[in-house]
């Protein structure tokens, strides 16, 4: 069995509420988490919402990292998608665990693009 | 048990891989399939790699949808996250893969966001 990317979604409990809720700070620790697992970045685009709560996604050459934020219940729905050996995605995850102040966190890894035989594809 | 997200992870196989390729025209359809679900468009970033493939996102009120492409494998992987009652991520999924001309699709819907007492939030 051959895959192409692995998908960490991880619950992230417990976040600092101030920081869940400030759209320059998620933006600029998503960015970072995604250069911490040595990802390259393409896009970035965020947006805050009315009255709180942060959603975003960084594009990387590897897929993508996104996140939305429940300041009112200190949680954040964290998404890390990566294809490739170079890129570790749960060194994105664990270092935005961090950044976030979170009192727990809870992954999964899913295996994405699943083939029988060896894939040779441009990009990885 | 209670939850705030429903995110479908969709493995997209046997696609036309012209499709695939066009950055403007996998960014139109991603933006149509949020529509169909009902869904408030809100931020666009969408990126062309070189030789091939298009990586992209449509961050909606409701969370997000994402695609990555190898045109070459004739495959996308895709996932639309959504929250709230008013929008059915199905409907997005299977939009777009009637329009990715896909052969075939399977995807998995994980509950995002579990809490084991009712939530109270601003935006759902």
């Amino acid at each position: 069995m051959n895959t192409l990317g692995r998908h960490i979604l991880a619950e992230i409990y417990g976040c600092n509420s101030d920081i869940l809720n400030n759209r320059i700070l998620i933006e600029r620790v998503m960015v970072e988490s995604a250069l911490e697992a040595g990802a390259e970045v393409r896009e970035v685009a965020f947006h805050k919402f009315s009255p709180q709560g942060v959603s975003g996604v960084v594009v990387i050459s590897e897929s993508h990292l996104t996140i939305h934020t429940w300041p009112e219940l200190g949680y954040a729905a964290v998404d890390v998608f990566t294809c490739g050996e170079s890129v570790n995605p749960w060194d994105a995850c664990n270092y935005l665990t961090e950044k976030l102040g979170a009192g727990h966190m809870t992954a999964t890894e899913v295996k994405r693009g699943i083939f029988e035989e060896p894939v040779k594809v441009a990009n990885l």
